[in-house]
């Protein structure tokens, strides 16, 4: 049985505004969104979004650590749920549709296949995760980890922001940790769906609507600080210094140079100087590491062809390096039934599709480990993400929305 | 006719204790001193001195950009004035000595005078000047350069500290720049005399006591930025990247190498990085760079191969970069009758010296373009400075007191 969604009812439209509203929490001065893990503006997002659920005609409640639900009952069962959404959280002035459009499009599909088809068999629940990119804590899926029984309370306990601000005390201050909501460990989500935009340039350039996504890459992130000697810059010797800012920068780019040789994806994008003053050699450097691949062995040579460098280096040079991973993921398969049935409903469509490997992490992959999920991307203008500039043009957050529809249609009804 | 400095008058103990209670104003947990200009700290040392000018028998007064002078009048000349000191500011976490030595032997010495001889014939003056390492502001001297007519306001008009806050409204806080004071512009200063640690490690390894500087070393100081692009970590192709912290790290890397062969100090000691979080490819990256040596002509020629070299980085990799010139200090002669002075003063208290080049920059340097000037060290342990180990053993900060006591004792009696 198919469900055909009216081209009429502006879904492009609806979607659009929604985006605006959701990014008008936390919007800075370059026209991007600033939403880190328990702040003010995170706050009042969850609270609004949790109003406009209501609307929307579904039961809006939080758990513990503040991941908001909106729920639609099934009218044949209410035991298992079916999970759609993403997260609200953000990098530091990052794009308005990265997680955003997941929790829209999800929030608009039910209330849509609510309104034309009336309540569904199964149970759905639309999900805005607290947080997934581990940009105020050094932490990620925190929302998604919580509810899978990847995370509980003890791997936060230790854990400050780079203000010095404890974790525990960020999250409290919101009103959540203290018990006054249920846990967020679940056992009853049958399956979990996420939509979002690519963040990469494939489906512009192949011209292609909806992208389909067959495995996510493994992650690990890695903290590498190198301690020299802070000295005075007129009268060191170039010779004698174990200059942390020149050491560090070696270290760089000798760590760019292989991952474009293996194929592997890496990235420093934090770094931090001490003292950091214009005639001081710098006696410490810290900086983070991102590296990513689908192949989980490939992933694994390379890290340790890093720090077997950072060993060489260490000896060559006289300093202390040290490297601290805080992350790893695995790389994930979604799951094959999903995946055929979201080939069908493309096609009932007329959508074109491309099957592809997700470079960026998502919920999905801790979703992905737990229960059946499926991940699918509409285009990302230019490819640019985490940044104002990122953008998805209207008819195709439609086209999204209207897959969406269809495919919950048959999942759930 | 000569002086001899009594050696039962514990001068040693005298610097000592001096020194550790002005390293009280500022001091740091890690036992460092931190005193930015027209800082709350900055003020409360300038005061106290001011206290403790006074009670050593000289006539204390600020000038209008926070220089505090002692004066001691001349019985036969006050109408030119010699002008002992060095700056009371300090780098972040910088060491006690740096600057502090100066002023407190001056202090120390003219009170040795005044008790043992009497008032001089000619007039002497101890000076604390405001600022000379460019920690807070970028600009250094602003000390010595307001004396001597190298700056004005004008040139401070539209500067900020890293906090955003303006250089003016710092310095209005602290009472300056209002008119309350006399103009530190000044056309009676005979010659200007600073004593102050090596900061390098040449009299240790010679063993010798007293540095006489031959030359001071010429300074430039740049803020580069590269502006590259903001992107996604996980889903821009290595190949596709316009990282700024990766080509940052190349350019430093390659200056470092260049400063090697050339012999020019080079040092990059500061950076900041835009968005600065994990998983985001930096956007823009600013870092400073240092660069020094005494021949003019060989620094010209380094910074001209600096900037070709951004050029061609730039031109390959389709970022911008900018190269912003802040400060351009020529290298200078100390003079040499009053060197000759120095050199009969050390024979005849039988001290090991050594001619050597300053790679420090010095208030002396601008002094040095304006009035016949000596600049003098004593050794730094392991030439160790501008850090919390910054250290000079009590027997040699004796001795360069007991010395500057009848080099002074030459020059105004």
């Amino acid at each position: 049985m198919a469900i055909h969604v009216h081209s009429s009812s502006q879904l492009g439209e609806k979607v659009e505004t929604m985006i605006e509203w959701l990014a008008s929490f936390g919007k800075t001065k370059n026209g991007g969104v600033t939403r880190l893990l328990y702040s003010e503006s995170w706050f009042f997002a969850q609270e609004a979004l949790k109003e406009k659920m209501n609307q929307c005609g579904l039961n809006a409640y939080y758990d513990d650590v503040g991941n908001l639900f909106g729920r639609a009952e099934g009218t044949e069962d209410s035991s298992s749920v079916i999970l759609i959404g993403s997260h609200i959280d953000t990098v530091i002035d990052g794009g308005k549709y990265d997680g955003s459009y997941g929790i829209i499009s999800g929030l608009l599909a039910v209330e849509y296949l609510l309104k034309h088809c009336g309540p569904p068999k199964k149970t759905i629940e639309v999900v805005s995760l607290c947080e997934e990119e581990g940009s105020r804590f050094p932490i990620t899926y925190w929302g998604s980890g919580t509810i899978t029984g990847k995370y509980t309370f003890e791997q936060i306990q230790e854990l400050t922001d780079s203000q010095g601000i404890p974790f525990i005390k960020a999250m409290k201050d919101c009103g959540f940790g203290v018990g006054k909501f249920p846990s967020p460990l679940r056992n009853d989500i049958q399956c979990f769906i996420e939509m979002h935009i690519e963040q990469g340039r494939m489906l512009e350039q192949k011209g292609k609507a909806l992208g389909i996504v067959s495995h996510i890459v493994g992650q690990r992130r890695y903290n590498i600080t190198v301690i020299g000697e802070s000295n005075h810059a007129g009268t060191t010797p170039m010779t004698d210094r174990r200059d942390a800012i020149v050491i560090a920068s070696q270290l760089i780019t000798s760590i760019a140079d292989k991952a474009k040789s293996s194929g592997v994806m890496a990235t420093v994008g934090k770094m931090i100087v001490k003292p950091n003053v214009p005639n001081v050699i710098a006696g410490e450097v810290m900086f983070t590491l991102d590296v990513r691949h689908h192949n989980e062995d490939l992933l694994q040579h390379f890290c340790l062809e890093i720090a077997q460098d950072l060993q060489r280096v260490s000896d060559q040079n006289g300093v202390n390096i040290i490297a601290e991973e805080w992350m790893k993921v695995k790389p994930v398969a979604m799951d094959s039934y999903l995946i055929k049935i979201s080939t069908e409903v493309a096609k009932h469509q007329n959508l074109p599709y491309e099957f592809l490997v997700s470079g960026a992490g998502h919920d999905s992959q801790v979703f992905g480990a737990y229960c059946p999920t499926a991940l699918f991307f509409v285009p990302s203008y230019k490819g640019i993400s985490h940044s104002p500039k990122e953008f998805t043009d209207k008819l195709d957050l439609e086209r999204g929305l209207k897959f969406l529809i269809e495919y919950l249609y048959q999942l759930a009804y």
